[in-house]
């Protein structure tokens, strides 16, 4: 677009503005510290003593009085504009302002009415801070107004572009140390602008916060010239603005002027956008660049070394407060320094002036329901999956690719949802790929560059976000579904371990904030896997990684999900119950080939509500007096269709073995029903699996996760699991399942080696042979040929019992 | 520093020469889409018939076009100017490009003398290609000049860095497609010239392409204007150089002057650097940008709609070519458009003119051993670890950090290796945090930004390398690696999640690259994580994860290793182990935190040997006639200090309970010897673990991973796995352990419960008392006064038989 006008001149508040302003920061501030040191004696009303200080100082002082320097000067212009405006805290380690900041404003006395809004609140508020039972040092679920977990460095501004997709009112200020600017998640994140359509999404104001030094070292982008940062921004498509000093009146009458320069010219940008009915190209948005002290007044030293401005400053800047007297006398003055009886009342209360600084109501940043995304959450409307479901008259012999049948699915909840506007779905450039292109009839990919007129599937108003960045896929999701809305992540299997340490911190977040009454339930994380490791045999071994659901299986039970749907129609009653879900993170895991369909929609349903079962009409326990000979047990589409491959072997030439056939979509159900609420009691397992018969189990990934989650069953040494043996290259399909022996010939002759009734049987042994035969045929055709056998690749199941009930 | 002057006009090569590059440019395009297409009949001898083709059609066209450009002008540079340069293809889909380039120069028959350099050899080349038992379709360890898997995208340009630390002669030409520049780590890896000395270490040349298409969809960098592009490049301290077009014979022209600049500007750079005694300020390095189109001098279109310059290009743009007669056609007239009879002799051999055109010998990117590090792998010389042993007389009774002890001896490598060096620490900021600052005597940090006269450690020419991104430290130090030389990430445990998928991508790397005789071998990736799930108390449940060993335990047994040395004796004994490893992933997980220490130097050597044994000093077995009643096992640091501490409760209150104390530090040991080399046979398993007794197993990380080493095990039922069950905080060191029941009460608590033999006996349920009484305590005095008992932060080891042989 034509970019309105850059900021004019605007006149800073007046001296009683920034004066109060002074005072409202150094309130904070001054809470800030308190939390770190104090265990009581809150507003120092006698000399400060040991035993007023904490046995473990813990807390970072470094970056906190920026995020409050921020934190007041966004409470002036949130009051000034009527702004509905979050504050995304990307240095978390900050926790202490956060709360500090919070307390003032009063929502966290809201939220937390033990924690009062006077003296004794404040004795308390500093008591529990990084103390056992209390709250933890970073902002986190507990910390009111935060939808980041501040641990792990790098997701603040796609948390912030996340927020503001769909919410043309909500402005998400994001602040990011330099530190965080460092990581490569944050470097990417920059580009997010060219995906935000001023018409109808939010904005977000990235405060880039160079106060200088990490841990115990300068940060790259604070050694880096004015001039340098101007290009690289002007570069990511942005419009700096530096507020620069360490004269807290100077600062603040700077900071005062460049948030209104910020928020005219976001306003201007989106006027100009809402009043045309088109868009064209990425409006540059502002970018406020601030540099100043890291730990700013703090003690500027300690025991002779520097500490104001400087590393030293990161955490506890003097810590031998209860010991050491002199160490004790600079923390003493440091707090008096803010002068704590110009801030709060005789009670304790923040002075009537200064709480008249801070917005109301819903309009405080701790109290705004965006923060709290589950107050805002509305249902999202699907489909009856009945209307995509595949026919199925003779198992086994209709072909579909279950993501394709999975996609029409989703097109229509692009389109029930239009109004609502509050599902997207999120991928690295695979949506096509994934094969649910069909979503692009009812939506595109969203982008703000250029669109050419050969481009497809491409406009501003699109609703599927790509980006070759699992990270920005990831971001963009959790801080959509954190503000109250909808998604689905799809993916490559092998590469979504990179968010691996993304989504341990969202279960974290989920795990914490599902304790929390006043935090309402969010829409589940959903993660589509598809290209999987055993349909990757033409990108090869890099793309082959079965993993991320042992990542997975670490979590709480009551956070995490593991589906593996064996064809389109249980992938249909597994995507609409994933969708259904809240406060949750499921994982699904669905073939995108074309392969055999084996359930009707009433036996899919009936299968997937149980999440495990025996398939009868694979097996042939019907035939038999007696229970199994052997269980057949399979997860995953791929080793699905090879078991009942290896099955029809058996039951063709071996029709005296009794075998059974067992499916798992959902993997939690092996696990002990005292280990997750899916689990199944163990007299229903045994049931499944019997007690004594061998189980020969095909499975989708590496076979150590079977063995974890079933180690406690009778039966389970019986148990042999085929799976992923780190065995990969550029093949045939069915050349991955044989390399790694979750082929039907191995997965037949295991049966036939398991099941010691049959040593020394004539039948069994010329069919091992048989098997034998045929991986050699394998062997030689696959490499003569470059392709795999045509009685495997046109493989339909033929055995009896294959018409289904309807 | 003062820039050198920026690159002067060149001219540009002569005519001849220019035509000359552009056969060999058509040479490598033919020979790479004869490798997608091409069963046989690789001189196009004959019209081209479907058994010509290959039944399954793999591989990425897309970038290839581009990836040969850039190579065959990089050769023209290298003989020009006798340069030692290594390509990294960060578009590694581009596979079929570096096979082209290779076999042309003859590096790739050298390797593989069964891929002849004649036509034989031609088919041979085409046949193998995405075939299988032939080679992948992407750049991977199979490809002569490569040390970069590409298949994951992202970390070309981080590996290119890595690679020229402390290799002066050395430049790294590394293509960066539009697409991997998107992720985060690529974003990141641009500030990677803050740490590049151009007197010490060698130059990176980037050249990002920009082809204009991922899979399906426009790049962001493609649709940013060069002005955009020109201001972010600078802006990160780049002097961008633009070659733009789609006429062959204006870009080579175009081509070959912007490299004339770019190697011009470099050679300034380091002149001036070299001249001079010091350096100040990042130089201004040279970057290429190239926008050429996706799938040049590809088919135009394919049934009527746009594939060349256009991401239907990206794969196989002609799909058809067996079945279908028109795409047939294309192909053929696409082949025969490099006429192919300019090319190749009669023998099909390259032409003798255009063979003149690559390099020779070691300087071929094919053959340059900086690319095939092993065999310029030096030994690093490593003190002897006696040295700097901790002297151990009452057990437990010293408190050492270990990380801190380790230190000294790091900081000794740096001194004996000077001359080498071949040696470096990579971590996100937090040598000092995870207390290794000794090394600090020896070394500093290393950057190129500006130094002011108050930074400490820090230097132009340091070996420590801090950025806060584990993806670069990740990345440069396998780049550091791959060429040959030794190093060592050090990281917060949780936190190295976030290189989860690099660490995969590795871990492929090693596993293919220990197959080709070829690869020599190279220095382990060696891991110390410290700041554990344990010791991070103070920054709560964000930084609490111990689950990357569950990752690194699913992989090949032949790559990876896990060792948690429980103090610091072992670690030191560990620490030298893996440094003098090579082809292997190691892991060490250690404590930071001042901890007792147990075992001499000498029972550190043979305990560390052994991988696991038994404690005999910890135990009372040698009061007893029988075996134990109950064995306390343990792995890592702080289950090792509560187990003792557990045992000690034991032994003090019920002596005639006989108890044997198991410490594992060689992870891998659990497993069975058929599973990993280090695994024992089952028989010495037994002799450790009993077959029948209980054994309480106090672990460092989540349960599952004991459990799925040891399922196999015959005692395996009674093996009762207390570890990190997802329960963290902000809170106390020892309620972190009580939290998840890995604390010294639980601990015994569950040696009285699995004791079946105790049930109803009165001395137990009198002990059972006490120790839930002691639960009882610390959770009253942990939320009371926010420390642990003395009793607990002071213990030390009081029973009897502390004293050392020693």
């Amino acid at each position: 677009m034509n970019n309105p006008e850059t900021p004019s001149a605007v006149s800073p508040p007046d001296a009683n503005t920034l004066s109060l302003t002074d005072r409202y920061w150094r309130a904070a501030n001054y809470l800030s510290v308190g939390q770190i040191y104090l265990l009581d004696n809150p507003l120092l009303r006698e000399p400060l003593k040991p035993e007023h200080i904490k046995p473990r100082l813990l807390g970072h002082w470094g970056t906190t009085p920026g995020l409050n320097f921020i934190y007041v000067h966004l409470n002036r212009i949130i009051r000034a504009r009527d702004l509905n405006l979050i504050y995304i805290c990307g240095p978390g380690h900050g926790g202490p302002g956060m709360v500090a900041n919070t307390w003032l404003e009063g929502s966290y006395s809201e939220i937390y009415p033990d924690i009062g809004n006077d003296a004794e609140g404040m004795r308390k508020l500093f008591r529990q801070f990084s103390f056992p039972g209390g709250i933890p040092s970073h902002a986190a679920p507990e910390t009111p107004g935060s939808i980041n977990e501040g641990g792990e460095l790098g997701y603040g501004l796609v948390h912030a572009y996340g927020a503001v997709f769909d919410n043309p009112d909500l402005i998400a200020a994001c602040v990011i140390g330099d530190g965080e600017a460092e990581t490569g998640p944050l470097a990417a994140s920059w580009h997010s602008t060219k995906f935000i359509n001023p018409a109808r999404d939010g904005a977000v104001l990235p405060i880039l916060h160079l106060n200088g030094y990490k841990i115990a070292n300068p940060t790259l982008l604070a050694r880096t010239s004015d001039e340098d940062l101007e290009q690289l921004f002007r570069g990511y498509g942005y419009l700096p603005l530096f507020v620069e000093g360490d004269d807290p009146a100077i600062m603040h009458q700077d900071m005062a002027i460049a948030c209104d320069k910020a928020f005219d010219h976001i306003h201007n940008i989106q006027r100009q956008a809402r009043e045309q009915t088109a868009q064209t190209g990425v409006p540059q948005w502002p970018l406020i660049i601030l540099r100043s002290p890291k730990g700013w007044t703090g003690p500027k030293e300690v025991d002779g070394k520097m500490t104001e401005n400087f590393w030293r400053s990161h955490q506890v800047p003097v810590a031998e407060c209860r010991e050491d007297d002199g160490h004790r006398h600079i923390l003493e003055q440091w707090l008096r320094s803010y002068r704590p009886e110009e801030l709060f009342d005789d009670s304790g209360c923040l002075k009537d002036e200064l709480r008249r600084l801070a917005p109301e109501g819903e309009r405080r940043m701790g109290a705004n329901p965006h923060a709290n995304g589950g107050l805002l959450r509305k249902p999202l409307r699907l489909p009856p999956i009945a209307d995509y479901a595949v026919k199925i008259c003779r198992r086994g012999e209709v072909q579909a690719q279950s993501t394709a049948v999975l996609a029409a699915y989703l097109r229509d909840i692009f389109t029930l949802n239009e109004e609502q506007a509050h599902f997207r779905l999120f991928g690295p450039d695979e949506t096509a790929s994934n094969r649910l292109s069909r979503v692009f009839e009812a939506t595109s990919r969203v982008t703000m560059q250029e669109i050419r007129s050969y481009d497809e599937q491409l406009s501003h108003s699109g609703r599927v976000m790509e980006v070759l960045s699992e990270h920005l896929c990831q971001g963009w999701l959790e801080g959509y579904l954190l503000t109250g809305r909808h998604g689905l992540f799809t993916c490559y299997e092998a590469f979504i371990h990179i968010v691996d340490s993304m989504f341990n911190q969202h279960a974290k977040w989920l795990k914490v904030s599902r304790k929390l009454a006043w935090r309402q339930p969010i829409s589940s994380l959903n993660y589509l896997l598809s290209s999987h490791v055993w349909r990757q045999d033409h990108n090869g071994y890099s793309h082959q990684d079965p993993g991320f659901v042992d990542l997975v299986a670490n979590k709480k039970a009551d956070v995490v999900r593991i589906y593996l749907p064996p064809d389109a129609n249980t992938l249909l009653w597994v995507g609409d119950h994933c969708l259904n879900t809240y406060d949750r993170i499921n994982v699904i895991i669905a073939g995108k080939q074309p392969e055999p369909q084996w359930l009707t929609m009433e036996e899919a349903i009936a299968h997937c509500e149980a999440g495990m079962g025996i398939w009868p009409w694979a097996g042939n326990e019907h035939d038999s007096e007696h229970g199994p000979d052997v269980v057949m047990a399979c997860a995953g589409d791929v080793p699905t269709m090879e078991t009942l491959a290896a099955v029809e072997l058996l039951r063709q030439h071996l029709p005296e073995l009794t075998v059974r056939v067992v499916n798992v979509v959902d993997i939690m159900a092996l696990q002990s029903s005292d280990q997750h609420p899916h689990g199944y009691q163990n007299a229903e397992f045994d049931q499944l699996f019997t007690t004594d018969r061998p189980v020969i189990f095909a499975w989708h990934g590496y076979p150590a996760l079977i063995h974890r989650l079933t180690y406690k069953r009778r039966n389970h040494a019986n148990l042999h699991v085929h799976g992923f043996m780190e065995e990969g290259t550029t093949t045939t399909p069915f050349d991955m399942t044989v390399l790694n022996q979750v082929d039907r010939y191995h997965l037949a002759l295991a049966a036939l080696h398991h099941v010691t009734e049959l040593r020394g049987n004539a039948k069994a042994d010329q069919l091992a042979r048989l098997l034998e035969q045929k991986l050699e045929q394998h062997y030689h055709h696959v490499r003569e040929f470059g392709d795999d056998l045509p009685e495997v690749r046109d493989w339909t199941w033929q055995a009896i019992n294959q018409k289904t009930a309807g």
